[in-house]
C-alpha cells in the first residue's frame, strides 16, 4: 500500500469512527439521564416496584410485536460480526433502551453494557449499510460500535476499545479493528461527556506491594471469582432455558420474572438489590460491615431479572456481586477493604465475558493504578479458572484456553 | 478435558513458569547489578569511554569466536518460538550480559530489554529441553521467558506478560502464553526486588482533562512519535546493513563503531548521551530547558552503537529519546511537559516494537493512572502509522495494519 492509500485508509477510519462514536455517545447520554431519571422516581417512590410484574408483561407484549428480530440482544450483535447475516435492525437501539429504563424504574436487577451494545452495534450497522462499505469494514464498524457503546456509558475509553476487540473471540484479541474501536470509544466518551453525563466516581484502593504471600491470597480470591462466575453464567443461562420451556409466551414469563423478584424483595426487606445497585458497590469499597451474603442477594436477584427476559446488562450487577464478594473475601484473606472490593468488582467481569485485559485497563481507568498488578492477575486467573463459558454464548473460541 | 486434566494443566503451567520466572529474576538481578556498577565506574572515570574502541574489538572477538550461533539475538529467540528449531544456546545469557555490561562501562548507548529476552529465552529454552517438554509447551515457554526477562528488568509485570504475548507477532495478541507469561513475569519481578534491586521511579505526570483540543495535539504528537521510530527502525537497520557490507569482520567493525561514539562524545561534548541514558530520561519530565536536539542526539548515538554490532537493548534508548521527544512536543503544542514525555516515552517503544498494548500497560505501572487514556491514543495511532516495520525483523505479520 503506498503511503497515499494508508493514509486514505487511515482518514477514512478516523471519519467513520468518529461517525460511530458520536451516535454511540449521544445514545449512551440519553439512556444515562434516562437511567438515572428512573432511578431517582424508583428510589422516591418504592411502590413502583409492585408494578415490576406489569412492566413485563408490557415489556414482554412490545418485544413480542416488534422486537422478535432482535430478542438475539447482545448475542446479535456478536453473530453478525462473525456471520455478517443481514442488517441489525436499527430500532433495537430505541427498543433496547426504552426497555432498558423500564426494568430499572420498576427495580429489576440488571446493568447497561448490554444496552450500551446493543444501541452502539445497531446503530453502527445502520452507518455500515448506509455507506455501503465492505464486508471487513462493517465487522469493524460493529466492532467500533460494540466499543464506543461500552466505552461511552461507563467513561472509560480504552477499556471500551479493547473490549470491542477483546469480546469477540475467547482465546485472542485481533488490531484489525483497533483505529476505528479507539476512534468511536474516545469520541463517544468525549461526547456523552460533552453532553453533561457524569459518571460514578469510585474510592481509589490502598497500595499494596505484591510479595509471594499476597500473591497466594490472590490465588485464592481467582479460586473464589472464578466458581461466582460459573454459579452466575451457568445460572443466569439455566434459569432461562428453564423459564423459556416452562412459558414459552414472553410477556407471561416477564410478569413471573417480575413477581419473583418482587418476591425476593419482599423477602430481603432491603432495596439494596434492585436496580443498578451502584450506592451499594461503592459501599462495598469502604464499609466493613456489608453483609457477607450481599453477593449471593445481588446474584439471585440478577439471575431472575435477566434469566426471566429483562432487559439490561450485566456489568454493573457483576460489578456489585464482584465488589461485594471482593470485600468478604478481603476481610477474610486479610487483604485491604478497598483493593478486595476493586478487584473482585473488574475480575468477575473479566472471568463471566473473558475479558481479562480489557477489564485490566477498565478498573485502572475507574480506580486508579493501585489495583496493578494485583487486578490483572486475579483477572487472567480467574478467567482462565471459568472455562469455555462466558455471558455471552455467540462469543466464538478461537482457541481453547488449554 | 475434565476439571482434573485442567488442574494438571494449570498446575504444570503454575510450577514450569516458577521456574523460568524464578531463573529470569535472578539473571536480571545480577545483570541490574552489574550494569549500575558499570555505570557508577564510567561515570567517575569519563577517560573509560576511550577504551570504547578496544572493548568492542575485545567483545567482537569473544563472540566472532564463541557467539556465531548466537549472533541473532532477540530474532533468534523469536525465529524459535516461530520456527521451534533447534535449542537456544544457553551461552547466550551470559555472553549476553557480558557483553551488554560491557557496552555500558565503556559508554556505549544501549538498553537492557534485549539482553533480558535473549537472557529469558536461553534459560527458559534450556527448562523446556531439560523436561522434554512438546513442542507447543515450549512455544509458550519461551514466550514466559521474553516476559520474565522484560518484567523483571523493568519492574514491569504486568507488562512484560503482555509484550510477551504482544511481541511475537504483529496484528494480534494470543492468549495460549497467557498463564505462563503471568507467572514468569510476577514471579521474575518479586525474585528481582526480593534480591535487592530497587528499580528507576518516574514523576507522576499532570492529569489532564481529554478534550477535543487535547485530542487533535495528541494526533499531531503521534505523527512526529511516528516518524522518529521510522527513521529510528530504518537508520539502525541501514547503518548496520552498510557497515556488515564495508566492515565484514566483526571485532573490527564494533571497534570502528566504538572510534564514531567517541567522536560523537568528543563532538556534543556531554556525557548525557553515554549508557542508559536514565539521568537526562528522568530530566526529561521536569526540565523545560532540555535541549531540542537530545532527542536526535541520543538516536545518532544508538543507532551507532547498536548499529557497529554492540550488545543491549533497544527500550531504555527509546525511552529517552521518546521522552526528549515528548517534552519538545509538549513545549511546542502547550501540553503539560511531563505528561508529553510520558507519553512519548511509551509510545516511541510501542510504536517501534509494535505493541501498543503493553506499552500502555507499562506506561501506567511506570508513571500511574493519569497517562490514561492519552499514552494508548498515542501509542496505537503511532503503531499504526509506523506500517509494518519494527526493531525486531523476526516479527511475523499475523495480519496486516491495514
Amino acid at each position: 500500500m503506498s503511503p497515499r492509500e494508508r493514509l486514505r485508509v487511515l482518514a477514512q477510519w478516523g471519519v467513520l469512527g468518529t461517525l460511530v462514536g458520536g451516535v454511540c455517545g449521544v445514545a449512551s447520554a440519553i439512556f444515562l439521564f434516562l437511567l438515572d431519571e428512573a432511578t431517582a422516581l424508583r428510589e422516591r417512590f418504592p411502590l413502583l416496584v409492585y408494578a415490576l410484574p406489569a412492566a413485563g408483561l408490557a415489556v414482554g407484549a412490545l418485544y413480542a410485536r416488534w422486537g422478535s428480530s432482535i430478542r438475539g440482544g447482545n448475542n446479535l450483535v456478536l453473530d453478525t460480526v462473525h456471520e455478517g447475516d443481514r442488517q441489525i435492525p436499527l430500532r433495537m437501539a430505541p427498543l433496547v433502551l426504552l426497555g432498558t429504563v423500564l426494568t430499572h424504574l420498576f427495580g429489576g436487577s440488571a446493568g447497561r453494557e448490554g444496552t450500551a451494545v446493543q444501541m452502539g452495534g445497531s446503530l453502527a450497522d445502520a452507518i455500515a449499510h448506509r455507506f455501503r462499505v465492505s464486508a471487513d469494514t462493517r465487522r469493524e464498524l460493529l466492532a467500533a460500535g460494540i466499543a464506543g457503546g461500552f466505552g461511552s456509558v461507563f467513561g472509560t475509553p480504552i477499556a471500551g476499545a479493547v473490549f470491542g476487540l477483546e469480546v469477540l473471540v475467547v482465546g485472542r484479541l485481533g488490531y484489525e479493528a483497533l483505529l476505528p474501536a479507539l476512534v468511536a470509544a474516545v469520541v463517544g466518551d468525549l461526547t456523552t461527556r460533552g453532553l453533561g453525563i457524569v459518571h460514578t466516581a469510585y474510592p481509589a484502593p490502598s497500595v499494596l506491594p505484591l510479595t509471594g504471600g499476597v500473591l497466594a491470597k490472590w490465588c485464592v480470591f481467582a479460586v473464589a471469582v472464578a466458581a461466582v462466575a460459573v454459579v452466575f453464567v451457568e445460572g443466569t443461562h439455566r434459569l432461562k432455558k428453564l423459564l423459556e420451556g416452562r412459558i414459552p409466551a414472553l410477556p407471561l414469563r416477564m410478569a413471573v420474572g417480575g413477581l419473583a423478584v418482587v418476591g425476593l424483595w419482599k423477602l430481603v426487606g432491603t432495596d439494596m438489590y434492585l436496580g443498578l445497585g451502584v450506592p451499594t458497590l461503592v459501599r462495598a469499597f469502604v464499609d466493613p460491615a456489608l453483609p457477607e451474603s450481599a453477593f449471593a442477594w445481588k446474584l439471585l436477584f440478577t439471575a431472575v431479572t435477566l434469566g426471566a427476559g429483562f432487559l439490561g446488562g450485566e456489568v454493573t450487577p457483576l460489578f456489585f456481586i464482584g465488589a461485594a464478594l471482593g470485600n468478604v473475601l478481603a476481610r477474610v484473606l486479610g487483604l485491604p477493604l478497598d483493593l478486595g472490593a476493586a478487584v473482585g468488582m473488574a475480575a468477575l467481569f473479566a472471568a463471566a465475558a473473558n475479558t481479562p485485559l480489557a477489564l485490566t485497563i477498565m478498573a485502572v481507568e475507574l480506580v486508579g493504578a493501585s489495583v496493578l498488578p494485583h487486578v490483572a492477575i486475579v483477572a487472567a486467573l480467574a478467567y482462565l479458572l471459568t472455562g469455555h463459558r462466558g455471558i455471552y454464548p455467540a462469543q466464538r473460541i478461537a482457541r481453547l484456553k488449554y
